[in-house]
């Protein structure tokens, strides 16, 4: 069984950065993001009297937002899912915690830091829109929606932009776990060009670099690779299939495959007696380094605000 | 990354039951199945002549696939993904193949059974759609699909229809091949209740009754299992969700998840503290049982042509 999925475009002009209902500052002014320019959206001044006694280094985490979204050389997206799940953008941060997840642990760890806002890459509410209507009366969403109001904790996602910022965040920082910092090549940002590498031993080197017990893959493990195209998440297998039409990999790593789409298309590949192999390392641990990538990179734009990344990890065992 | 997926219903009417190019049968009537009833559709003084010298006991593709929409209870589908991928329906049958996928090596061995028309139940061109202008010019796709030309190979997909058979022809290939298909009840298909089983021997019994070599999963290998909900292939976060608000089982076994979507969910809600567990099978064999059961069901109703099922099994290796 499949259900039909269809990759629509992010041009819904009713899809602002922040939901209206979360925009909840008085003096707030109203508007979206592209109309306004991002610099104006939340002015230091506008932050609630309540938090103002937190200092004058204090941002919110509105101010926060701002000041990562004007590190990203892109014109604001007219829609994006860059927008905050929960707390409101006139919070004062207390701190700031990046992760994959936004995970039931992760904001227990968050609570523990005494942190008060979660930057992370992928949706709260299991699924890409963090749609939750369907979920209104569910108990895990309601927990978890409780949790965070509970606690005063801000969930904003940060994966449209940092995937636009150049270089792509989470890129950057999967290269630089892997110790590829230096293969990168801004004309084919996608592509690693190795020394010959036995897939063998470039599974290892990936499990072992990125904390990863046990990988899928697809191919002959005695396999010489040199040309590695590197996609981590799940960018669809019509995105990875074009890839491979253009670069003509040894190999492809990526985070998650839809199982009707890429895989099969490698193993009719293999078939045909083209060599070209797959591994498929796991979503969360594919991009968990582009969410460390972001504490050397926002710490310095956010003076007196504590940066710290809480690994959201694999949710998966193997028996 | 992720991109953006909808969930779409199949009710666009330009599609039909057949690509309107693949209806090369000079006498064929034309229009929709659901404006001509399906045994209309094809006549059986309709195949072409170059086949006729194949005997009074010959049947054309078409023919054979109105013999199994008729035995399906529904009203014919105005949209639906069960379309011929290859080949023509008036093709005289030599033979029947079922399968999960119509892989390069599941061709080959059709053509070495002298068989030339697969049943596949899943997409033959790595998208739910099938479709293939994105594709023009790829080599993997030319070489499949002149393999199919070359051969006279016909290709057609048994999806929508066979989950709507009463019961469920997949659900109840999986039932049979887990020992379990004492424990179908039709009020509530899609849960199984079983004696108290550790999850660790829950995992074996699926592993070895399925012959899959390693699964995913979340949870306690010593949780006890009672009510088992299973959904083979990968029929999406938000279903997986709903059937576990509606049945609240100890356990899902499913074929694939989209990995933001349903083992966050399961990660949450054991982190509050509820004994939910996940097993991820894999998509091929979670549902290839199915194509399994379609021999037996298929094979009086197409006397005098041999129908096998032929594995696809799973492209993956564990590393």
């Amino acid at each position: 069984m499949i259900y039909l999925y269809l990759v629509i475009e992010f041009h819904n002009p009713m899809r602002k950065i922040f939901r209206s209902d979360q925009v909840t500052r008085r003096d707030f002014v109203g508007g979206s993001l592209s109309a306004l320019g991002i610099a104006s959206v939340f002015p230091a001044s506008g932050r609630t009297q309540a938090f103002t006694s937190a200092g004058p280094q204090s941002l919110t985490v509105g101010e926060i937002i701002d000041t990562i979204l004007k590190n990203i050389p892109v014109d604001p997206l007219r829609e994006t899912v860059d927008t905050l799940k929960a707390g409101t953008p006139d919070m004062v941060c207390t701190g700031i915690v990046s992760t994959m997840f936004a995970t039931v642990e992760v904001i227990r760890k968050t609570i523990l830091l005494k942190s008060n806002f979660i930057i992370a890459h992928e949706p709260t509410f299991y699924n890409h829109l963090d749609e939750t209507g369907w979920l209104e009366g569910d108990k895990v969403y309601e927990f978890k929606k409780n949790l965070l109001n509970q606690n005063n904790i801000a969930v904003w996602r940060f994966h449209d932009y940092i995937h636009r910022h150049q270089p792509d965040g989470v890129r950057m920082g999967v290269l630089t776990k892997l110790g590829w910092e230096s293969y990168y090549d801004a004309n084919s940002p996608r592509i690693v060009t190795l020394p010959a590498t036995p897939l063998k031993y470039l599974i290892s080197h990936v499990k072992n670099k990125l904390g990863i017990s046990k990988v899928r893959y697809i191919g002959d493990q005695s396999q010489l690779c040199r040309r590695i195209a590197l996609m981590p998440g799940a960018s669809g297998g019509r995105s990875h299939i074009q890839l491979i039409q253009e670069e003509r990999p040894d190999v492809l790593i990526c985070g998650e495959v839809a199982e009707w789409e890429t895989s099969e298309y490698i193993r009719d590949t293999r078939s045909m007696g083209t060599p070209r192999s797959l591994i498929v390392l796991g979503h969360a641990q594919s991009e968990e380094p582009g969410m460390d990538w972001v504490v050397p990179w926002l710490q310095p734009k956010v003076p007196g605000i504590k940066v710290t990344h809480i690994a959201s990890d694999n949710p998966f065992s193997f028996s």
